[in-house]
């Protein structure tokens, strides 16, 4: 079996932890481990199979031999380093947004849409959280009975904006409890002017908003799942918001499919068998999915599986699955996997 | 001025309190203030305008020379009084779900259908929290240019529960930051079988199951705003998830509009001039509502709002109020200063 030279850039941070995580349980064969990021944390140690690893400054020499990248630092980081990571001959596989809507990019999840890799040109891009547990829901549903539209409301969960983010969202809370007034650096965007506290809140905004009021998560959601799903007339809507939950993205999703008489127990049928899927719908036991349970699970758990009251062709579903595991370092890593399967790793 | 007699049924609950407070600052002129309660409660005091009064245990010598009577203790205790305060003269404003969708019985917004007060006798109800805020809402967008469809996904507070639940949250999340496992007694339903921590969670349930797989909630929200705004066919479908917020519901609305070419400026113009809304709607300047800045307020704050994307009568809007206040507390005390101008009282 082949073995490969890894390296994480960023791995010090919410995503890259994980991805070393689910490395050591992963079948990739790792011949050499580099972990990189800021030259903050370069230093630091972690641990990988029992052996502690030290984290380098990411630097342009930083990917000689390398044979897969992981990047999970930041657009920025990836812009500055994907290019010369692929010209000593990795193949990069990017969990930020800096190049999921490019055209010759392929945007995948293994589930979903495999076929796509055969295009790679060494640069992979991973979908957004909110976007691939959406998608892995709505893929067999389409494939069985077409898909016209979905409104998605999102109730996402402060890992997605990193681990400071998490740190801040403990020390308001903790304010809160003790009667004082919570101060907030971070959301809902470390980049944008204001911040507000997420501590017993919740914020209608992910990301920056742009002009036409949209935020440019809720246009993540909206052109991922168009690109990935390839349905050229699929409608979709989304509204975005931050809840004060660790980890665990929930979403309300409302969809019409296209063929006539479908039921909810069709729906649930196609899901049972869907892969990366875990049916969670008894109500009258008050069995559905909740951040807490699917926090630190690699599936996407559906339930809540009605039908809508007016639209025949329409239901509803309550879809949940940890954001920083298949929303984001498990997906990276089954891509690296689905490439050696298809042998183009 | 008139002078009235009032009593509060539930005087020591989370509404109860609120209403208590509300009084204060009415233009009802209060000449007796009764506040009753379980057998538990009674004894303790509350304040009201400086004064003590001792809570008493609600019996059915209760509303001896009750003008006006606020029910919010539970729907089981509405039954049982209900009738003996009217029979003894009082006029019942009802906070709890048991009379809400009689035929007989109006459900009551003051900005949206005073017209139904004349209809009242002796009891009104006051319709559901999370409906409420939405009708608020609505009522002048279909007023405007005509509503044919409402999608609501809601991010409902803990204090709808009541204040045992909200205590509840507070030692949950205690227990979380000390790393510890929180302990469940109340929701999602203090009268279901199963229990779910809410610190850091967002739980898809509110109220009981009903057997069709929406919860009793979510059926409020639906056939109480088909009563209240009486367009026989408006389509409503609601998704309700409580998460951790202390007050404040959260919703994300999508509508549909039967106009056709109307502009998110008209649907802001019409929300600007609407009685009890206060628009909160610049995104470029992160101006939009939340439940941490629309606690302890009056007003229904709207934000948000932007087109779909795909369909030319949709919107999208996101709304948020205090579920205490005018989700119940002032509304009631708003349906009885209403009944006193429209000399009903």
């Amino acid at each position: 079996m082949k073995k490969y030279s890894v390296a994480i850039v960023g791995a010090t941070g919410a995503v890259g932890k994980q991805i070393l995580y689910l490395l050591e349980k992963s079948t990739i064969q790792i011949d050499q481990l580099r972990l990189l990021a800021s030259a903050k944390s370069a230093g630091k140690t972690e641990k990988f199979k029992n052996k502690e690893i030290v984290v380098e400054e990411t630097t342009e020499d930083s990917f000689k031999d390398i044979d897969l990248a992981f990047f999970s630092a930041s657009g920025t980081v990836t812009k500055k380093y994907q290019q010369v990571a692929r010209d000593l001959g990795a193949i990069v596989i990017d969990n930020t947004s800096a190049f999921r809507m490019d055209a010759d990019v392929p945007l995948v999840i293994p589930e979903v849409n495999p076929e796509q890799l055969h295009a790679h040109n060494q640069l992979i891009a991973n979908p957004n959280c909110s976007t691939i547990q959406m998608v892995v829901t709505l893929k067999p549903i389409a494939e069985a009975f077409g898909l016209q539209r979905v409104i998605v409301s999102t109730y996402q969960a402060v890992s997605g904006a990193g681990l400071d983010a998490l740190k801040e969202m403990e020390t308001q809370t903790q304010a809160v409890l003790n009667g004082k007034k919570p101060q907030a650096h971070i959301l809902p965007s470390s980049s944008d002017k204001k911040h507000y506290p997420i501590a017993f809140n919740a914020i209608p905004q992910i990301d920056l908003f742009s002009e036409d009021g949209y935020t440019l998560e809720e246009w993540k959601m909206i052109n991922e799942t168009k690109k990935i799903m390839k349905i050229e007339a699929l409608q979709v809507a989304a509204t975005c918001v931050r809840i004060p939950v660790k980890s665990g993205h929930s979403e309300s999703i409302y969809l019409e499919v296209n063929k006539d008489n479908v039921t909810v127990n069709d729906i649930k049928k196609v899901l049972e068998n869907a892969p990366g899927v875990l049916l969670e719908d008894k109500p009258s036991n008050q069995i559905y999915p909740m951040a807490i349970t699917a926090a630190g699970k690699k599936e996407v758990f559906v339930g809540r599986i009605r039908r809508d009251l007016d639209n025949k062709k329409g239901f509803h579903l309550w879809v949940v699955s940890d954001n920083l595991i298949k929303g984001a370092a498990l997906n990276a890593v089954q891509i690296a996997e689905k490439m050696i399967d298809m042998s183009l790793l």
